[in-house]
């Protein structure tokens, strides 16, 4: 899909700040599949996809969640969690995608997972450091960014867990799986 | 069982400085036992036998948790972890406490769990808020145990879960499961 048109698709579904935003992404995600020799182009795509599902009313991807099966234990975490994965199921739906590699990509983005892959690693970094991310601790991740892929994702997913945790917001088990799997079996664990 | 008799037989496993610990403890969990009108007998019980198999040899500690088929996540985390379920069982074998409520206090004091007993919380708290634990956040704790039992445990769930990923330390996955409990079912949730 040429760029132009992807963004087109995706620009309707978004208010014009987070499509700022995932402009944003984009650019950071395929800056990163560069510097680290990955698919440029799988980057881009699940860059301007990746908050597909941003804005669906919550009722829809409650409903989503329960008929395709997803991680049931979404449906006790803030809704915020639950576009990620809704977003890879529709993005596949409604506009045809059928990469996996851009599809968990997109599923991955806001939890991580345990054994994140290159494409999961970039997306989850660019859509944390992204030029318009204004917030404490993003100037260390961005200037990690190009150095390490690997501690800067650590960097960014311990992040969020203290913001959390100091927030007295619940976190989701998966968020902790990844860290421990970052920490237990990462490359510079 | 006999409070001298108790204290001689887990004398026998500990180090001296293990043993102060313990009577700190046993102290500090009949106090807090007093204060919210839980089981004083039981919680001086479950005090004095909580750091029972501390000083187990690893191995033994290792062919327990398979043998009994305790969590098998277990024995991916350190084996600090692994006292607690160990000992409970061991106490249970050797001693022959079979107060399923004590059991389940020195099972769970160093993890927590999602759903935690007025004991189990009050044994977590006193080795947590002893008077010979010194550490950051520890006076926080302290001042809260004796107004409300439930802050106060959420609040050193936190300070842990806040140390080990200030250390880059895994986290025990059912100790995030404990604090997510605490947050979205707890009494000041």
């Amino acid at each position: 899909m040429k760029q132009s048109k992807a963004l087109e698709l995706v620009k309707a579904q978004l208010t014009d700040r987070r499509y700022e935003h995932t402009v944003g992404v984009m650019e950071t995600a395929v800056q990163l599949a560069q510097t680290y020799g990955a698919d440029m182009k799988k980057a881009e795509l699940a860059a301007i996809f990746h908050d597909y599902a941003k804005f669906r009313p919550k009722e829809e991807m409650k409903q989503l969640l329960i008929e395709e099966q997803m991680d049931e234990r979404l449906l006790h975490f803030h809704h915020e969690l639950w576009h990620a994965p809704v977003g890879a199921f529709l993005v596949q739906k409604e506009v045809g995608i059928m990469d996996e590699e851009v599809l968990s990509a997109i599923r991955w983005h806001t939890t991580g997972r345990p054994g994140m892959t290159q494409l999961e690693k970039i997306i989850y970094l660019a859509d944390y450091i992204e030029p318009g991310r204004r917030f404490p601790g993003v100037d260390d991740v961005r200037a990690l960014a190009p150095l390490h892929l690997e501690k800067a994702v650590l960097a960014a997913v311990k992040n969020s867990i203290l913001f959390l945790i100091g927030k007295q917001q619940p976190v989701f088990p998966v968020t902790i799986d990844t860290y421990n799997d970052f920490i237990q079996n990462g490359d510079d664990g």
